[in-house]
């Protein structure tokens, strides 16, 4: 087990047995609370629940899928915590993809204002990217994590043996952020990944470890996303406009997908606005498209509202963190709604 | 106009006029926001809109009362500010009681992972108490301020302008945190006040400063009510759990006299578990008659399940701030439910 301080809590990555056991010895007689949604229920509940035999635990499960990221899944939760009669000192165990995590988290965060919660994230998104930097809540009217606040967990519990349990399509759904990690911050490790064309088998504890290694400088350089911590939002603004879009059609796209099509037009952007070079450009989009396939079609006029609702914004411009190499980004470049749809015109 | 710092923000008390103007001036060109309930529209808003005539607002009413103290209204707060696009730079006025206050402090704060926000409380309750300190919330499925967290408005504003705007019922309501704060902490301030009969006229000024002083020192020392701020409970516990059973009748109760109520069961409490003495005991029971009449009766089985769910408590006791003397209180009188039915067989 190997543990990663990270601001004031740990991320303990390893055998969820040996890590967890280790965790709960620290906790006496007090009541837990294990959120999951009906797949972590099913497939990885079993791992866990046997460590809390000994332990007064009640469970709550919600429908699974980003659609259920909602208000009303919130007062789900926050009414069975207080049917449970959890009090300040109860912890919450949030054990499932990003959907658990955040609404989990957010919940904790906000029951009584605020009991202590554990992270554990089983699919590879939540992994490399929502189990580090705090940030958790919900989706509002169609914004992605519009309704939210920044508030760190206890500790995050990282076990690759999870991802055995995600389908093909998740697990490449994850990798997305694996490679925008890479993209905006580690050259060196782009070179590794790019070479990687299967996701399975793969030694996911190193690429795990070296890919939360950069999100874990930005945000304790930058928790509340007022610099550099925007970084991390590199094919995000137009990615989530497109996962916004597509989630109110019978075709939802997962959150990795839509960022791999974002991040293949702000790659676009990147040698528009801020000088990458084309050769680069083209070295980065023929690698996700080999792992992704062709990006979904970029439909501006439907995607405009949900960008001038990016919370990066700053007056009506909107602000996108662009590649100026492999491994070297900046923040804050703000495009008009015109320049941004003349980038796309040839 | 005189500045009052506490932690990280400032009061300001004296004429709305000058110090909202000279607030307004330090931002430019961003989005404001305003939140009022029905009543504050009618009777408040009106002070401070001239002010707002060359700014860019928007403009946001819910329904008056406790009961809208619910995630019914956040919903339709964070509708609102949805669609008046606020950014993160945007700014929320509340303009009202406690009910504004909090739960637009909570909307603000968990608006994209929390915005501006700056407080105007408009009645004596909001001014001596939900102004300072930081709780934000909402009530939830009967429980006082149950879903909520703790952060720090921007700036606060008190005016006792807004007092004329208050039904005496209301005053009254908010003087009982002015006698509560007087005596947990303050016994001079308590032999000033104990002279008063009539709440109309009087030195508001004078009176709120000095009751805001108790609190203030007190969250400063312990902003997350680990330890001291535990303190401002006393009248609480009983207060609250009389106030929510009230509520769900046709004849609900105003917070302060609930909490009167509370203090007087509270201050037999404290007789009997912390020594406080008869003479005293009778001194401030006397004083509270005189204001607020005879308490509603005191029926334990009743109010037992919301004592229990109460945030202080641990462990199935439940947590009493009592007074030892007038002036000097003490927190952390854990009682089990059996001793407090005892207390009060007499």
């Amino acid at each position: 087990m190997e543990r990663i301080p990270v601001s004031d809590y740990d991320i303990l990555i390893g055998s969820i047995q040996s890590s967890l056991n280790e965790l709960l010895n620290g906790f006496n007689d007090v009541k837990f609370f294990i959120l999951t949604d009906e797949n972590t229920y099913t497939y990885c509940l079993p791992l866990i629940e046997p460590l809390l035999q000994h332990k007064k635990y009640h469970l709550c499960t919600i429908p699974a899928g980003e659609i259920n990221k909602s208000i009303g899944s919130c007062i789900k939760v926050w009414s069975a915590m207080t049917k449970a009669q959890l009090d300040r000192h109860s912890v919450m165990i949030n054990l499932g993809g990003g959907m658990i995590t955040d609404i989990g988290g957010f919940c904790a965060s906000t029951y009584k204002r605020g009991i202590t919660f554990i992270q554990i994230p089983t699919t590879l998104l939540s992994q490399v990217d929502a189990s580090i930097g705090g940030k958790l809540g919900i989706d509002f009217e169609g914004y992605k994590n519009h309704i939210g606040i920044f508030r760190f967990p206890q500790t995050v519990l990282i076990d690759p043996v999870f991802l055995n349990t995600l389908s093909d399509r998740e697990l490449k759904s994850g990798y997305a952020e694996v490679i925008k990690h890479a993209l905006i911050a580690d050259g060196d490790d782009w070179q590794n990944l790019s070479q990687i064309i299967s996701l399975r088998p793969q030694d996911w504890t190193t690429i795990i470890r070296r890919s939360l290694e950069v999100k874990r400088k930005i945000v304790i350089a930058d928790p509340y996303e007022k610099n550099e911590r925007k970084l991390l939002n590199f094919g995000h603004t137009i990615g989530h406009a497109i996962e916004s879009h597509y989630m109110e059609t019978e075709h939802p796209l997962l959150h990795g997908e839509a960022i791999a099509a974002g991040m293949i037009y702000e790659t676009k952007l990147s040698t528009l606005h801020l000088g990458l070079s084309e050769q680069k450009s083209s070295e980065i989009i023929t690698y996700i498209k080999k792992i992704y396939g062709e990006p979904v079609e970029l439909e501006l006029p439907n995607l405009m509202l949900t960008m001038k609702q990016d919370k990066k914004n700053n007056n009506n411009r909107i602000s996108f963190s662009l590649l100026k190499d492999i491994g070297i980004s900046k923040w804050d470049i703000l495009l008009s709604e015109e320049e941004l749809i003349n980038s796309f015109k040839f």
